[in-house]
């Protein structure tokens, strides 16, 4: 979810200087490069008003050859786009092989104005939205790459920089009423962005989310993910692939950890409850869950509940005060391994469709579907062009799910890396915990950082507006029990 | 169309028989090729009722291994499914590798069911039918075969046969009041069948129309069909490619021309026109086309005319007489031949969206972007690949085009190759003719078959609610011209 960004990243201007003199040089590179393998580029930027688009278009377009690229402002619609029909403006702007060109504003323009406002109309919306995924699939299919960003800020951010532009006599007639408006309904503002980003993100056309409070930060990560995309393409097309659709290849860069979109660096793991305040709170819980449970078994409402996370982060722990005062004939636990082979002779996401639950049931999942993205990425026990396609398997199944009625809620128990040390020893040193430890733990930890970067991913590309992630700040077992409850009893009221 | 399709198609009892036989060992042993190289089949049969799936199931069957089998029936709802969301019932029966799944009645049933009748309601209708395109994606992406079968009868062979039932008392039963319903509106039906075909026939899983009249002509198109799709993907498969999802390969099997979908024998090439008649007539629509280019310009509503026909079917002839009493500033004529360095240099539809007239003009195509699935194709100047994604992309360019206002007509026109023979040593012959004859045409006529085959796919898949192909019977030229004449005006009257 946009809002659960950590936009608290900065950079400093040592480190700013010396990463843009890098990149600017192998930008400039990796254009000629596409230029002679007559790769066309696309490069869209999207986001809120006084974001810095402009800004950072600039400073790119130092590093590339002028002749080489256009730059087209999609925002003010001229006489002749007016008598078109609306896509006829983004196709004759396509670039042709190995050109560049870069879009202020996007295709997604038409989607956002009926996304939100006074036209606003999610039928229309939907179908603006399946518009953009048709003409990036288009276009990615005939083998043009597509870069997509979209700079992130937030309302208070919005503000001081309306503010200050309207201070100066020279940028004052830059702030309209309009961006005034987005400041006002910024939250429902984000709630339509956060939409358009879930159904224009595709395995063909990925957004890719900047942090864009502080320029440094933001610059170099554009620039960054930038040479990724453009390493890819040219790789693949150096190998003779046309297509730079599914990517068959291994990412050739890895992008530094500290630009990656970041949800998990917002949680606040020092949250805590002492135990006397836990032990009320549990009660609390419990029967209001147990109260829940019985309304949504009269109503008929099913419910899914997820959880993922840390190996000791204390799910099994977890699940059981969660169930501790259900009706067990109300609730099932399923626990996910390694798929036997009845499983595996059939689709991945086959065995959760089995298990999902009736009308008025509940199933509790420990480790669910997203062991796709998780396990089976890390571990390549599945193709790349797999668990890059699952993001939006899931989803559309999540979705389908949400539509017929049944109320998700997904869990990411989180802990960090000394946390979760403590736990392990604890395990080996303490007799009857000793069953809990295993060696594959102590290599998932050596793992952590691609672990890392595919929980992330995960949590951007499936935090959806209709299955949201809750991440579970779990170094303390008593705090993320209670949040667990809070939560489940919170999806069910919603749900009712 | 669907309303387009020759449902005049027979097979003699002797060569039902003979193929029969030898296809039913065909299927028997691809089936086990199948099983060993671990290939989900999913096999589904829709259609009207009474147009024969039970039966044409029941003869595949036969053929079958029946432990590796299963049947289901979608149209009864049972307890289980009612408390579960309407997805499950059909992801749990997906089948396992090397297993086939047979559908009588598919999961197409939601959008049946939104889109014609009390709970009639476009938006659903919209939503199911992506819907099940995920479904298919999500399966042919992870290896399944999915194999599609519609059963096309007419209203009057509908009726017929739910007579004889009734006046059996063994099958009485069997005809129910919704049936009858069916049958009463059956138009209406037909252009929710057509739009549930349009909209899920995709790259991944396409529909194969099965003209149902004649029992014995079905049976066999099924099992050919069925033949064809198993041979492409245990060849694929053999070759260590896993998806099926884009078919790199050539097709293995050609079907015989007699089986193809045809919507080009359907039109009577014997119409005729008396010159004095069409002198009479064309004064009268040329007028009318004058009138209503006046009123379309005032009402700003862009048209589109697309010429495709058969070389020496008289496109330039038809478009010289369209073209004669309208406003030259209101017009363009575009030729459309091989493109040039700078249209090569971008995607192929870029140089159609380029030709988009402006509100209240028309262009008027003289061969199109259906070169691509037409030449192209044939010639081989792009892959299988992209020309097989190709209806797709025309058909969402030609929704986005109608969806924006633009008025589309598509015109086939066509002629049989005795006519084009005449026509070829007419233009040989009369020395002010010799210019419009080259050897490239002889060439294209030696490919007629492969041509036909095109042509045929291209009328039938990109001929949709929102833009329709119309066939014009050309062996009389006046005929000819005189229709395509009346078909513009009744576009333009209808976009008013």
């Amino acid at each position: 979810m946009l809002k659960d960004l950590d936009l608290g990243k900065t950079l400093s201007k040592e480190e700013f200087k010396k990463q843009t003199d890098a990149l600017s040089i192998r930008i400039g590179e990796l254009q000629r490069k596409a230029q002679d393998l007559g790769i066309p580029v696309l490069i869209a930027f999207e986001g809120w008003e006084a974001a810095g688009k402009g800004t950072h278009i600039n400073r790119l377009l130092q590093a590339l050859d002028p002749r080489g690229y256009n730059v087209h402002v999609a925002e003010a619609e001229d006489e002749d786009e007016r008598l078109r029909p609306y896509w006829w403006r983004f196709w004759v702007r396509t670039p042709a092989s190995g050109r560049f060109s870069i879009f202020d504003r996007t295709w997604c323009l038409q989607a956002l104005q009926c996304g939100y406002g006074e036209d606003a109309d999610p039928d229309l919306f939907d179908r603006a939205c399946h518009e953009v995924n048709s003409f990036e699939r288009q276009l990615t299919d005939g083998g043009t790459l597509i870069l997509k960003f979209f700079l992130h800020i937030s309302r208070k951010e919005q503000k001081k920089r309306f503010e200050s532009m309207e201070a100066n006599p020279n940028t004052a007639w830059k702030v309209s009423k309009a961006d005034w408006q987005q400041n006002k309904h910024y939250d429902e503002w984000q709630d339509t962005l956060q939409k358009l980003l879930e159904r224009t993100d595709t395995e063909t056309a990925r957004w890719n989310l900047v942090e864009a409070e502080d320029r440094r930060f933001a610059a170099v990560k554009i620039m960054t993910l930038l040479v990724e995309g453009l390493t890819d393409a040219v790789t693949l097309r150096e190998k003779g692939i046309d297509s730079l659709a599914a990517k068959p290849v291994k990412s050739t860069l890895v992008i530094p950890e500290t630009l990656r979109v970041s949800i998990l660096d917002k949680a606040d793991l020092s949250l805590k409850l002492p135990e006397p305040e836990y032990e009320k709170q549990q009660e609390h819980w419990q029967q209001r869950i147990q109260d829940m449970e019985n309304a949504m078994f009269k109503k008929r409402v099913p419910l899914m509940v997820l959880y993922e996370g840390w190996d000791a982060a204390g799910k099994g722990g977890n699940i059981r005060r969660l169930t501790a005062s259900m009706d067990p004939r109300g609730y099932d636990v399923i626990p996910v391994s390694a798929p036997n082979d009845i499983e595996k002779a059939h689709h991945y996401l086959w065995r959760f469709w089995n298990a999902v639950p009736k009308a008025g049931h509940i199933s509790i999942f420990d480790r669910t579907w997203y062991g796709r993205v998780l396990v089976e990425r890390v571990e390549g026990f599945c193709t790349e062009a797999d668990w890059k396609r699952a993001y939006r398997e899931i989803n559309e199944m999540e979705e389908q799910l949400t539509h017929a009625g049944v109320g998700l809620v997904k869990f990411w128990l989180h802990i960090d890396p000394d946390e979760q040390l403590r736990r392990f020893e604890e395990r080996k040193a303490v007799e009857w915990k000793t069953w809990k430890i295993t060696d594959e733990d102590w290599r998932n930890r050596e793992k952590r950082d691609l672990y890392n970067e595919a929980v992330e991913e995960m949590l951007f590309r499936t935090g959806t507006s209709y299955a949201p992630w809750t991440v579970v700040e779990s170094n303390d077992k008593y705090y993320a029990r209670i949040k667990t409850m809070k939560t489940v009893v919170e999806t069910m009221e919603a749900r009712l």
